[in-house]
């Protein structure tokens, strides 16, 4: 590992996560960190997610051979532009935003210098849960999730090596691609999903005929998976389709034609059509369970009823 | 418990558990099982499913006082037809299917003295997995969860009650509400659920731009959540939307509705009304949990990472 000063700017989930991972993965780098919220740096200090919580985010980003940014998308370029005096120059820019072309143009733009030497390379760590905060981060998310980096093609080669270095210290592993295409692929594989998830839990608690109570009380019929991801971090979302809004809407154009066609062979009582489209979903699942990218286990292994 | 001997019909997920909860929590009580399928039926007495399993349907109905079917709620008709012989006059018919007036319907029809007699007492058990067949059965599926008993106007108030006591010795909590009722609450909870997740598992899996194996790889970002109950049983779901298709298109409809207006809130920019839909959906997560409905671990519990 060739990094020997990580600042981490944003401490919630994702950021409180990479600095647990580099204390335990990595115990001889240094870590500092910078959260806007007061109440988010006094709870990083005791959780002791990074080595020193700093009380701006150029003294976290001053020493730092690599700055991480770990806020929402939309935070991106304004978290940047407070740092661009105090980063020294050779430092790498990093992130872990899910959208990666609006990002890798907010940083470009807030920090010139960096970009113009090839000291930008933007990631996505491909790994989460649905809670958020400062006490929501732990050493073991990243571990055997895929990061995707997505450099720009002038990248420094150097700084994406350790990059990659870096990633596969905390458990990940790591793939490159174009931001364009990252951007798509998400499309499909988390923002498409996670727009669904809140659109149907806000269908199901605006019913008359059926209550809250009632939707909660036989949610085990299926609804409860969508309320898991339904409840993420209401800001970040609000970024990532603001920020991915094309392919979001192309991946959604294709959901609604293609829920058009379930629909309508419901409508007609097209028994094999469904049951045709029912069979061949099974597949997907078998390969995420073979790729160790979900547990095997019935209800996602929930209450350990086996 | 008044049931002496209880008939299962159909040895899957449902039919065994049932079958297994029986010798685990009501161990005097005598049970009887038939499958259509040969190998089913071997597996079902290999595992010990059931007491006896039969060859025949009538052979396993002809002594019994409490009949379940536990078959796709479109075979639940045939299933009643070939045992209506064999059924003594005061045993009690009851299933599991997730549709109710369809199914009521059908065994009406099918076991015209046993509905005279108001013998016959749908009910259904909101608990499930993914898997299917003789080998998805467990013992413990009915703890804490709900099972909906939809009485006719005219049920016997004994077997009623013998029903409701039946399912709470297997660990579920029995609630009663009219078919119709149930088959709206249901379409809701479970029903639109796995519509939604069959149609964006079959989406992303059609796609020319991202590869089936990048959908699998980075599925970790949400859409692995959606691919569990899109690998549930195929012909039961078929039966279902064909079973409930009225229901089901009124929600369906009222979802198209508001993904339409996230949909349009995407495309004009309008970042507060994301955020105040995304914030709102949060609650009904934790009521969820509250009442033992899911886990509170962070991803399910999957993989147990905290």
């Amino acid at each position: 590992m060739s990094f020997q000063r990580i600042a981490i700017i944003g401490l919630g989930l994702l950021g409180g996560s990479i600095g647990l991972a580099c204390k335990a993965y990595l115990p001889e780098v240094e870590t500092t960190g910078y959260d806007r919220d007061p109440a988010t740096r006094k709870r990083a200090a005791e959780r002791g997610l990074v080595g020193h919580v700093c009380e701006t985010p150029q003294e976290a980003a001053r020493q730092a051979d690599l700055v991480i940014f770990c806020v929402p998308p939309g935070a991106m370029g304004d978290a940047a532009r407070e740092i661009a005096e105090a980063l020294p120059a050779g430092a790498l820019v990093s992130d872990v935003g899910s959208c990666k072309q609006s990002i890798a143009r907010a940083l470009a733009e807030a920090l010139p210098n960096h970009r113009a030497g090839g000291a930008i390379i933007p990631a996505h760590p491909v790994a989460g849960t649905e809670n958020s905060g400062p006490d929501a981060g732990f050493a073991e998310l990243f571990h055997n999730r895929w990061c995707i980096v997505t450099p720009p093609e002038d990248a420094n080669l150097t700084l994406l090596t350790q990059l990659t270095t870096f990633w596969e210290a905390l458990g990940a592993n790591v793939e490159l691609m174009s931001a364009q295409h990252h951007d798509l692929v998400l499309a499909v594989t988390s923002h498409l999903p996670h727009l669904i998830a809140y659109t149907i839990v806000g269908t199901a608690s605006d019913l008359e005929e059926v209550t809250r109570s009632e939707v909660i009380k036989y949610s085990a019929g299926g609804f409860r998976d969508f309320t898991r991801i339904a409840a993420s971090d209401p800001t970040m979302w609000r970024d990532v389709f603001l920020s991915n809004k094309e392919a979001v809407l192309e991946m959604l154009q294709r959901f609604t034609e293609d829920l058009t066609a379930l629909q309508r062979a419901i409508r007609v009582g097209d028994g094999q059509a469904l049951f045709d489209h029912f069979a061949r979903t099974r597949a997907i699942r078998r390969s995420i369970i073979a790729e160790g990218q979900d547990d095997a286990r019935p209800d996602f292994g929930r209450g350990d009823h086996r």
